[in-house]
C-alpha cells in the first residue's frame, strides 16, 4: 500500500530479528537506533556527522514541527527532507506525546486533543485526522498514528478505556491515509507517495489490554507496528515482560518498534525480545550534560579525574571525537561552556549507540546473540565512573 | 633564532603583499586570517571543520588559558597543539587585552598588571616575563609580547607613556624568551622550541608616536611585528591612515600582523595597506547572532523574508552549510534556537572569511589586487539585507 516500502526478515536468533526496511529514501538495517530530531535537527549534530555515524534513519516531532515552522511552510519547501537536508529515512511521531508531556492547558476528548501551543499560547488542535495530514506534508517515510499517552500507574480501567480509544483513533489515522492516497484529500499536499504508516499498542501494563490491543491494531493492518506508553517509569522487569509478551503478538513480517526507550541495556534487552525499531534522546540529551556511553559503562566528562586523562572518551570506539581529543580537552571544553563540547560529546554518544546496533546485527547475524548480550551486560557495567 | 620558523616575500602588488610563513606546525599563506580560539576552541567548530575552511592558523587567548584549564596543565598534555588536537599552526596572544577588558579590579604598574580573574575572582598577576613563560608553556607558534591598551580617545601624552611602556615591556619579553632559549629558563617547561615572538607596535593614532614604537621595537629585534592599539573606537579612515603609515615602517622581510581587525572589507583595506596577518572575532561572533558574511554583503538570518527562501546563503559560497542548506532551514534552525545555528552560520563565515584571503592572494600573485579590490568593495554593499 505505501509504494517504496516494504520490510524483510533475514534472519532469527531466538526472539531477536535481523531485518531491512526499505523505504523511498533507503534502506535501513534492523535492529536500528533513530536519533531524535525534534525540531528538524538532531541537537548538536549536522546530517553529515549523522550519516558518519551510521545513521540510516532519524525522527522529527510532528507537535514541534506543526508548531515551528509550520507543516504548511515545509511542504512548500517539498517536504522535511528537503527542508533539512536529509537524504536518508525518516520517522515522524504524531505529536501526542508531545501534547501530554509539553502543551498547557490541554483537554482530549473523543475527537481529540485541544492545547495551547507552549510557544506562544495559541489555541491549537490535534486529532487523528489532523496529525495524519501533517505527517503527510511534511513526508516523512513512516508515520505514526495518533495515541493517547497514559501516565503510570494508571488503573486498569483508565488504561483500558485510554487503549480503547487509541485503537478507534488508530482506524481514523488509517481511513484519513487512505483517502490521501486515493486521492480524495489531494488538498492535504502530501510530499511522499511511500509513506507507510505505523499503529501503535498500549494498554498500560496490563497484558490482556495489550493483546486486546494488538488484535485491534493488527486488525486495522498498518506497514508496521509500535509498542508505545513504556518506558514511562514502570519498573524495568515489567517493562520488559510486557515488551516480551506483545512482540510475540506482533506480526512477524512486520516491523516492530519500541517508542521512547532507552539505555544501551535496554536496546540489547528489547532486541532479544523482539524489538526492531528505537529511538530515544538519552544519547544526545546526556551528551549534553557531560555524560558519556562506552563499551565499560558511562562517565561524566565533568568528573575532576578525567583533567589531566590524555585517554580517548572510549579506547574501543573509532568516533571522530575519540580518534581525535582527549578526556581531559573534553573536560576542559564542557566546564568552559563551548559549544563543541556539546556537539563531540553527541557525536561519540551517537557512535556508540549506532555500533551498538552494528554489533548486534552482527551478532544476530552469527547466531552468536546471546553470547553479545551477555559480554554487553557485563561490560557496560564493568566501570561506574560517575561522579 | 626560531629554528623551523621563517617568512618569504613571494609578490607584491602595490602595498599589497604575497608570503609565506613557515612555523613548525606547517606553512601560512599570506595574506591570512586567523580564526579566533579563545579556550582552546574556535567556537562551535571542530578542528576538522577548520581544516576545511582552509585556516592554516589559528589563535588561543593567553588570559583565558592561564585561568582555566591552566597553562601547567596543558604543559603537561605536551602543548596547546596536542590538548586541543589541532596539527597547524597557532598563535597566542599576551593576554594583554583581556586583563583591559574582562578582569576586575585590575592595577597597571610598571611591573605588569594585577587583577582579579572573572572566573572566580581569584587575585592573578601578568608581567612581561610571566606572560612570555605562559605562552612557552602552551607551545605556540608566534608568541606576543605583553603590551598595555589604552582606549579610544587618549591624549598624546597618555599614549606616549602607554607605548613607552609596552616597549620597555616588549625588552622584558624578548629577554625572558632568549633565557627560555639558552637554557637558563629551563624551568618553565616550554613544549615548541620553534616558537617566534612577535613585538607590538603602540602610539594610539598619533603617528609621531607609531614611528617612535616602530622603531624602538625593531631595535629590539622579534620574527614579527603586529601594529596593536587599533580597532577600539577610531574612526575607519583614520585606522587605515594609520595602519598604512606605520606599516611601511615596519621591515619587508618580516610579517606584519594587525590585531583584532576586521570587517570583509577592513582586511581588503588592511592588504592593501601591507598588512599579511588578521584577526577577529566578527565572523565567529556574528554567526552565532544569525549576521552573515555573503559576496553580496551581509544578512541577517532572523529575517522573516527568508522564511521561504529556497536558496544557500550565498551563492558563490561552496563550504558545506551553503552546499546543504536553505536560508529557510537556516532560519528555523536559528528562531528555533538550535545550537546547530551556530555551527553552520559559523562554518559558512569563517569560509567566506578565509576564501576572501584566498582571492586577495590569488589577486596579488595576478597583480590584479587593485582591481579586485574595487570590486570586492562594490560587491559587499550591493545589498544590504540587514533587518
Amino acid at each position: 500500500m505505501a509504494p517504496g516500502f516494504s520490510f524483510e526478515l533475514r534472519a532469527t536468533d531466538g526472539a531477536a530479528r535481523l531485518g531491512e526496511l526499505t523505504t523511498p529514501h533507503g534502506v535501513v538495517q534492523t535492529p536500528a537506533f533513530m536519533p531524535v530530531g525534534t525540531q528538524g535537527s538532531v541537537k548538536a549534530m549536522r546530517q553529515r556527522d549523522l550519516e558518519e555515524a551510521g545513521a540510516q534513519i532519524i525522527l522529527g516531532n510532528t507537535y514541534h514541527l506543526h508548531l515551528r515552522p509550520g507543516d504548511q511552510l515545509i511542504a512548500r519547501r517539498g517536504g522535511l527532507h528537503r527542508f533539512i537536508g536529509w537524504q536518508r529515512a525518516l520517522l515522524t511521531d504524531s505529536g501526542g506525546y508531545q501534547v501530554f508531556s509539553l502543551a498547557e492547558r490541554r483537554t482530549i476528548n473523543e475527537q481529540g486533543a485541544e492545547f495551547r501551543s507552549h510557544l506562544d499560547g495559541s489555541l491549537r488542535q490535534l486529532t487523528p485526522e489532523s496529525v495524519t495530514d501533517i505527517q503527510a506534508r511534511l513526508g516523512s517515510d513512516i508515520a505514526m498514528v495518533l495515541d493517547e499517552c497514559l501516565a503510570y500507574p494508571a488503573t486498569r480501567e483508565q488504561a483500558a478505556q485510554s487503549m480503547e480509544r487509541s485503537v478507534r483513533w488508530a482506524a481514523r489515522c488509517r481511513a484519513r491515509l487512505a483517502d490521501i492516497r486515493g486521492g480524495t484529500a489531494n488538498h492535504v499536499g502530501a510530499t511522499n507517495d511511500g509513506q507507510a504508516q505505523f499503529g501503535i499498542i498500549q494498554g498500560g501494563v496490563y497484558q490482556d489490554l495489550r493483546d486486546q490491543s494488538a488484535a485491534a491494531t493488527i486488525d486495522i493492518s498498518f506497514e508496521g507496528y509500535a509498542i508505545g506508553g513504556l518506558s514511562v517509569g514502570e519498573p524495568i522487569d515489567l517493562m520488559y515482560t510486557v515488551v516480551s509478551d506483545t512482540a510475540r503478538r506482533l506480526p512477524e513480517s512486520q516491523p516492530r518498534y519500541l517508542m521512547g526507550t532507552g539505555t544501551p541495556e535496554d536496546l540489547v534487552e528489547c532486541v532479544a525480545r523482539g524489538i526492531d525499531m528505537f529511538d530515544c534522546v538519552l544519547p544526545t540529551r546526556n551528551a549534553r550534560n557531560g555524560q558519556l556511553f562506552t563499551s565499560l559503562g558511562r562517565l561524566n566528562i565533568s568528573n575532576a579525574r578525567f583533567a589531566d586523562d590524555d585517554g580517548p572518551i572510549d579506547p574501543a570506539c573509532s568516533c571522530y571525537t575519540c580518534r581525535t581529543h582527549s578526556r581531559a580537552y573534553l573536560r576542559h571544553l564542557y566546564k568552559a561552556g563551548e559549544m563543541t563540547a556539546g556537539a563531540l560529546n553527541t557525536l561519540h554518544n551517537l557512535s556508540f549507540y549506532l555500533d551498538t546496533m552494528r554489533r548486534i546485527r552482527d551478532a544476530i547475524s552469527l547466531r552468536t546473540f546471546e553470547r553479545f548480550r551477555q559480554e554487553f551486560l557485563r561490560s557496560a557495567s564493568r566501570l561506574s565512573l560517575d561522579s
